[in-house]
């Protein structure tokens, strides 16, 4: 089991001038599994975009076939035992959560397979546009390994039936269906994937950094409250971002038919 | 700014013979924005509706190139203020609470635009018809003001990325994509609209009313429970149902092959 | 009314060499209404499934033009008085209850009319496959009883909106409508309902039972659990999993790239 002793290729980050960040998955020959290292770093760098201001969008992107084949059985199976999955675990949800708690908008750009794990990561993002040669599945059920943390994004963000068909049967979908059953966004044509996405980045990054970040902490709050406190939450935020800088400037821009300028790092 | 000193037009409310109250945003030139007097007018317009056994189906209509294009920010900026805000806010969401525990179902006919606020005001609506040359927009967020507030009624009718999508990105989508993702129950061509509402509402007010009213209830009531008290909820609702004179004059019409008369005011 | 007093034709249950169990609604001529008899046999049934190992997959099928019109509204009338129906109901929802908690997938086979308690039915089955020429509807309005209860199941199935048009219209839908709404998976060509159902209830009879079962429970006890108690929970049922026979043979053979031998009964 040499390979298992192979470092893997853990992600590449780059930040251009608009403060979008990619995150690009970099192990293609071991299908962008998200091994103990990957997780890790993962982990590690969204705490540190967390912490940067400068940072507005995320992309997270991969190279190769696949665009995520979940978690590295060899390297579980050589880890095995309770104590080794408990961590293992816990840090992937961590890293599910992360991207649900981060404060910019997330993008999943995904240019293949994305399955287990790989699929719980479409899921988890903001945003999600596949080419549409992209597959995805969630089949550890096809190896007696249910998809179960998977199927907390998933069953979050399409319905009822669907997620249970993608879960208990374990084949693959397209593109296409992924977009008809909400796991997506859109599906573009491949050679349109790069644009598609950069365009909804670019847009992003240009409006108020200050109520995007408000915007979607203010969504994963309230979603998960009934309907009366999630208004009085919801209320709370909309006041603070009327009283905002980027608020009164947006208000007065739209009064005096004008481009508003925002406070962005 | 002599506009935001221009008494805003009220709504317009009509009942017929058939009980179908149609309530038609009425002031066409400043995109029937919800202005604090136009929200006040609601409010208490919701609360006589409510308290009327003779309205059994409401309408909310509109008059000009938008349905509802949300808060008027002229007004809010002249008032600029903490106190203000939270008044103005809790007043809106009252209003769209309202339309949610209104005893009587709601219909949006949705002839145009219907942005931010307008938006929250259809996903808030039991069911909603709109021409296809309506669009939809959450777009707070290009004047910098997230869409917190319709952020809540929009994430309980559509689909979690669909919704970040219109919330995030603050784009228009067309009367098909929103009858595609939920938003909206049905696009029609635009002569039609008139009709199919008519039509829908018309059926609304032959059924029984009663049971009607205690359906809607009960569906708010149980869908914000967990699966066990949900059925313990709505089973208590169906057995005052069979008990109640429509339940038992409905199940003997069934019974007799005729067609069942209700006790509707 | 003679026809209240002969006794109802029970649901045909009939388990294959694959571990497939078909349980036949069996009562065409009364449309397989759920009467007292019918639902407490499938309740009694339902139990002895649950605990019996060798069962696998369930199929929930029907005889004749209807898949199933809900309950037996003249068993009802002469049984009139509200302990009857808390108890009838209280039957009804542990049915529907039962098949959400049953430890096997349960499949849905639609071949004709899926109306009221008939149309919850197919909701709260895991999968639905039905035949293009099933239509669905909770018209129990239209009889002044709404559908209170099958309002449970369906508004955790599709759509808010779409939900409510159903229950506060009481109109058919297709089969092709119901499967874009997400009510069911997939409509299929009648003459191909039979092989499409025995080729999803075959792929599953082939999995890891233990999986299957450790999935499903994990599916439905998270869904209604906020997202960060949602992962502590499927985290520690996918441990279990990992940790397991089935778990070990599934992740050795994807390493050893040949097919895992399940230790299913």
């Amino acid at each position: 089991m040499a390979t298992i002793n192979q470092a893997p290729q853990l992600p590449l980050i780059h930040t251009n001038h608009n403060g979008i960040t990619e995150l690009m998955l970099n192990d293609p020959s071991k299908y962008n599994t998200l091994s103990a290292e990957v997780l890790g770093y993962l982990l590690k760098t969204l705490g540190d975009i967390a912490a940067d201001p400068k940072i507005r969008v995320v992309v997270i992107a991969a190279r190769g076939k696949a665009f995520c084949s979940g978690h590295n059985l060899k390297q579980m199976r050589a880890n095995h035992g309770q104590e080794y999955y408990e961590k293992l675990l816990a840090d992937c949800a961590s890293v599910m959560q992360s991207i649900v708690a981060l404060p910019q908008p997330v993008i999943a750009k995904v240019q293949g397979l994305a399955t287990a794990a790989g699929c719980q990561l479409v899921a988890s993002c903001d945003l999600a546009i596949a080419s549409k040669t992209a597959r995805f599945a969630t089949n550890g059920i096809n190896n007696g390994l249910f998809c179960a943390t998977p199927a907390v994004a998933i069953g979050r963000t399409i319905a009822r039936k669907q997620a249970l068909e993608m879960l208990l049967m374990g084949e693959f979908i397209d593109a296409d269906r992924a977009a008809a059953i909400g796991l997506i966004n859109y599906a573009v044509e491949e050679p349109d994937l790069d644009n598609a996405v950069e365009k909804m980045a670019l847009e992003l990054s240009r409006k108020s950094q200050y109520a995007l970040r408000l915007g979607k902490a203010s969504f994963q709050r309230q979603i998960e409250q009934p309907l009366d406190a999630a208004y009085r939450s919801a209320t709370n935020d909309l006041v603070c971002n009327l009283l905002s800088d980027d608020g009164i400037e947006g208000a007065d821009a739209f009064i005096e038919k004008r481009r508003p300028h925002w406070n962005n790092k």
